[in-house]
């Protein structure tokens, strides 16, 4: 019913091809389990959502055209099992020329795409938005927990930007502060200007290939309620913005996904915000683009 | 139940009478529905609010008589007919003695309203809370959608002035360039302080009788979550009440509406904050215009 | 997402096509609304659902090809304007060729599908599984609403079963009683065997071809709870399932709907339910009618 | 909103008028709570029930005038400082002349109003519909407990017919099983036909008055789902419903309640239920009574 | 919170010890998930429930002494996993001894325990409580699903009764046809009286000792709506208890488990009968065998 | 289940010891009920709370040992009797020596824990953060309901600070105008910066001891929308953590409470949030205290 993102036609020629990629895909069911519904809210929200950015200008139907593919169905013979499927599904793509926009589905459904990306551009710089740093090594029994998955693009051995991190174990703080070269924390409670920090991101990242993994609870819970684990204290809607606004041109996104959205009874806030996110990043990136 | 707002006594001689029409109205019904159950939310909340300011020191069980109308039902055989049977009510009050707050239901409930005003006053200035310009001229095949009523009432000839406003399309956008000498808008990205926006708005409409139309989507979604279409980066609560602090007096209000609320499964965020909001505007104003 | 009725593959060559429609329409939001949301969770239910019918050994699969349509869009002015375009999209099928089930929405969406078969057979007998009678001039204002639909559909001039009826007017009452020549009632306070109700319904409709209008609240609310007024004292499951047993064969089947289910938020009863009344008779008819 | 019982205009001259009085009384908060929101339930419900009852040819609607009472408040010091109050509330009324119709609210709220009748007629049967005997001494530290108030109306030396009941403790068995002389159990477990039970309740009670106490736990809740604590094995729709046409006439009633119905997000079966047993009861004594 | 079923002290000496094991497990996430919340919802039930049974005159308190386990965490690594920390938990306890009540959790979580027990009792017999025979080979990937878990069981050589089963595909229906000498179907649609099923059950599994694998969706879903996979048509809650009341004395029950509850919002009918249904068998098996 | 706050193993040696007493009372029931299920709630979330504090580097699992204590019962007699037990209750522990950390509840739990450090320290000062004054004399006819806890404690002769307060009558009103020498309001529409605050807070308590009474409705709605009745415009996230960083040391603080919590369906921010807040009051306070 809700397959054609923002309710556009797909295969428009002569525009950006993004191809919108469904995982709902939910392992680790704990306290505030549903990102395995998160996909479909996304995708229903979407319809609502005006493609036109009056802010900027933009609209975001005459740049993109959209190509939603079909849910990937999980495995329940564990992680390693359903990311060898990941993987397999992405084997008939390219990273050099596929622009994928990965809706999860809890975080660790990152960490295929990433290594989809970084099996090309080795030197790929990923920007987290996040409450979390997700760093640990195993959590719950697994090295795949949605905890774990930028400890395993860590192990690819690319540079990560963590933004609106909060929480966190002292293991973890221990290993960002040891590691200052290829990690960047800007860390929620202590946040630079958008404009600053887009700033500082570039200076660390250079001239390397972007890929961005936005986990919903970097944002604050007010405007992102619909999270397993909220944070208090997280990202603003016009932060967020303007940092991307501030960010481009000069890097190249690559690809990027939007995980661990749990939808809420009766309160389509979070999934509205999400679309609202995702937009406005490829809005101002593509368009950016485009004038380059 | 709930029969008197803010469980007043009505009829409270000498009080400015207050009219309080429940108009749980849907016509359309899409995405986040729910808007018909906005008006019994409303004033079912009411009971649990103070009416005494004590910000502005105002009490107004002190001030106003709420007289609470029974709810007007819906017609189904579609919008024209309900409109008819909104005007034939209203057609037993006087706009220039009877002050209506109509609580929706959806926005397009507000058309009626203005008309019974606009009838009697023909230089009406509308003030619209709103995250949407609502000025389409036809949407799902109705010219009396929701998303289409400002366009209905600009049919009138009225001044408009369009606050909060953050997604419209790309016709909208051009509509609202092109009419700068009756239509002004205050963007939500791009938004003065309230005293500035209270004086612009006082430059615009000059002496006009002023009706406010108070779409819920108009305030951001953090502390209205209970919307439709929720938008991120709407208004502040704290923006909105500075604004109607500055607005008054010079201005002759005649009525208002409070619309598209969509009360949530246990959570009462939403209608409080609509009565607040909606008190903060009279309170405010009639505690000036009795002091004028 | 979920776009196959059963999860099944569509357009299987050799197969009895079967066109699946959703038409969410809801026009009259009152009470308990939310049939708008009706196919959405009988297509996501039916994925769960097993073709095989192990009591009659009957696989579905490998009798009918399932092709889900889009669904209809409601059209917000009003429910002529919407039963025009429902007539519209009917036209490029043939009442003779094509078996459609059509999924509500609200009962009304019944009359131009009812309206399409009769007018290619005039002597079309409609059996209504259903809690009310449907028999009212009109409703709300309207003549349009669901509680009108089978007097739109009286008006066609068609014999009518009504199964499972309990609440109703005086007149209705009345209108049925003067009228058993073309109206048969089995109320269901009063309810014969499953084999002697499919002995009268042939005895009264003969070799007439048959529509099916199955709204939900006819089931008893234990085991369809989504509907917006239940009514105690419904049909069993086992009663429907064995009285379409029963009636088959001897009789055409031309089409059929199942409209008026009102999903419940974590309550998966009723679309599972649905799907398995629907499934039984699509199994026992075209079983046999492959057998004939 | 819902302040006519049935939608129904009071006050019809010439009726039988029946006061419906709505105690949204709950002061043990426990386990499923929830009672509070009864009676506005039942009242809403109401609204969408045929006041023709077609089984039995009735329109209560020309029999009975209903009279909604305001909500009666709570009292927060506690049980007994609420009951005086219900208590001076009923002191204006005479048990004689007044047919009241509580809507509860805890079970609890029924002793203040068999205290009112039981003053008047001193030989008052009581008949109990009920999963629980509710016959402990006190529970959770309160004698006014939910849980008790069976024993209490016993304080008053009543003869009490308990129906459906299922669930009780060895104490209360024991009790039960030395009181058999005013206490007349009809266990779920072991139900006789409707007409059987009408003959035993009959042949217990003679020609006392009778007041019924309905709590909704004694439905099964396949169809009265929504209560604190649910127990399987109840009594069925048509049981109860039956048993009615069978008691009267011969016996005169002179009040009854409704207890403890708990609604239920987005299902209607339990108030629905409600409403259409309530009705059952007083069509089919106020029309005998009318004929006799 | 709710940490001693029925809330009775654990550890009551000279009673019959029952390990009450929550295993909140819940690979697979599919349409309606949330078994993970089962075991807490029977908990939190168990503390309304009377443990005194009036119907068969016996109270458990004074039969068994139940030991509520601290709730047996997932492993995030996949299903081998945690079934290798299960039977690791279980080498602390002896088959022959200790009578485990498991509480899912999916269905999937029954195999480890089987296990447990088969290991001592070759001979074991299984009676499955459910809607689905689970006796496909592997699902979504995994052989370890829960729609794979008798299945799993066959592999260990044991003899299974299914009770209630009446979905499932052609393959296993062709399974079961050809392995009646160590496979006994009773469908639901073809229920014989509890007490001829018990004699049937009797012959077929001798004097093996049993254990009981009760998946919720077995019940009908009027008394047990909580279930990922609702299928109407199912075992009531009478003929259940009338099964365990006729099966014993004669057999040794050595374990069971409750599987596949999910926890509805705002519905407490389904927890509430698991419970119900749990003390029915514990009392009639532990009664008559202090008896014997 | 969730019996050891923030998932730590209790009666850690060599740890400052913290009580934490789970007290669900709500005797008062009314709009938005369901403070009963805060405590529950409140201890469940914590089980997802990171125990280190990465903005001020401590680690509360480092500092304090956590003692969840049972469940604290309803008594369903009145409030009276509640306070009674909570006394009783009480008084095994000193309040010199023992920290308790309240979770309520309804905000009347406050009073039998302030009066038992009352009692101990005659001096004791109370910083109140609240949506409302509860300085009423008497509500809904009882001294002892939530709204007259401050009333209650001030009838202890105590120093009283109140925090965010935005919403009384006039009577409080003017009750806290009279009373400036012992009653220190912090409007939350004219709020000093957090450290101006502190400073203002310090002054007017001076080096007595303090008890901590934290109302969930004194944060803004946009991160705690789960109160019963919210008030926009209330305190952040941030203006609270900034506040008891700039307040230690120099004051001891003897105990805390956190009330008022209403826990939402699918919506965990506010339970999060109020996790995160106690947290950041321990681990300001005891940090700090350590090092002094």
């Amino acid at each position: 019913m809700y397959n054609n993102f923002l309710d556009l036609e797909p295969d428009q020629n002569g525009l950006i091809p993004v191809y919108v990629w469904p995982v709902p895909y939910q392992a680790t069911v704990s306290f505030g389990d549903g990102t395995k519904d998160g996909p479909e809210a996304i995708l229903k929200a979407s319809y609502q959502i005006e493609p036109y950015d009056a802010e900027i200008g933009v609209d975001i139907s005459t740049l993109c055209s959209f190509r939603t593919l079909p849910f990937q169905r999980s495995n329940a013979a564990g992680p390693e099992y359903f990311y060898q499927e990941m993987q397999a599904f992405l084997s008939d793509y390219h990273p050099d020329r596929d622009f994928f926009l990965t809706l999860g589905g809890e975080h660790s459904v990152s960490f295929p795409v990433v290594d989809f990306y970084a099996a090309h551009f080795p030197d790929l710089a990923i920007i987290q938005i996040d409450a979390h740093a997700d760093l640990r090594h195993s959590y719950e029994g697994s090295p795949y927990s949605h905890a774990c998955v930028m400890a395993r693009i860590k192990d690819l051995g690319l540079k990560t930007v963590h933004i609106g991190i909060r929480s966190f174990s002292r293991l973890e703080h221990d290993f960002i502060m040891k590691n200052s070269d290829h990690v960047l924390p800007l860390y929620a409670w202590d946040l630079p200007s958008p404009e600053q920090a887009a700033g500082r991101v570039r200076d660390f990242i250079g001239p390397r290939p972007v890929y961005i993994s936005f986990d919903a609870d970097g944002l604050d819970p007010s405007i992102m309620p619909g999270t397993g684990t909220p944070e208090p204290g997280g990202l603003s809607y016009s932060w967020v913005n303007d940092f991307w606004k501030a960010l481009w041109p000069g890097s190249r996104l690559v690809g990027m996904d939007f995980c661990e959205l749990v939808p809420q009874p009766g309160n389509l806030v979070s999934e509205s915000t999400a679309v609202k996110c995702i937009l406005k990043i490829l809005a101002t990136y593509f368009s950016r683009r485009e004038q380059a």
